[in-house]
């Protein structure tokens, strides 16, 4: 049987940051309906779970409705792989300018007048 | 001090995903040029060490030159964090998609005749 690139130990960070976007997608994406994509009740699961920290006030249905109407760019109810990749996507970004703008901000200290 | 997103500890496979995707950005962008983009050279580097089992033949100068000129969509010369990500989500969902398909491609074992 030959190796797929799921069974197969990451060998890199990169490698491990895929895999564990695509296991923690469907390790709820797999608990009722269509296995393959994300219910309302699988990605509010997800988000409280996996983003709790991120996104702080997630656990009120009206962000989790937020989320899920932004993302479901075809209307039928579900979040599919990729919309969930773009909703990472924006996050990892969005953290990305935030840890520069802090870095940005940090001024260099002054030096003590001999 | 305020804890910021990148000193915290990760509580979640996506918080990790998403720290690793920043950092592995950071360890490359940050060798020459400017700090917060990847040249040529840095690129090269980042597919050959970080991907170099996924993108199999990126070690020619061909394929990163295509990866460079597909990513690069403000014809800079310079592949941003907001560009590695599109990349990085496009490889995502083509990795899952292989995936599925392989899994589809199992047959179900037939149940032996009584």
């Amino acid at each position: 049987m030959p190796d797929t690139i799921m069974s197969k130990e990451p060998t890199s960070n990169l490698e491990s940051a895929m895999q564990m976007l695509i296991k923690t997608f469907h390790k709820y994406s797999g608990k009722e309906g269509d296995k393959y994509t994300l219910s309302r009740g699988e990605l509010k699961e997800l988000l409280i779970e996996e983003l709790g920290s991120y996104l702080g006030n997630s656990k009120d249905n009206e962000a989790v409705e937020k989320v899920m109407n932004d993302l479901d760019s075809n209307n039928d109810g579900e979040v599919d792989f990729t919309e969930f990749i773009i909703l990472m996507g924006a996050l990892t970004v969005a953290c990305n300018d935030f840890f520069l703008e802090y870095k940005t901000d940090e001024k260099p200290q002054e030096q003590p007048k001999e």
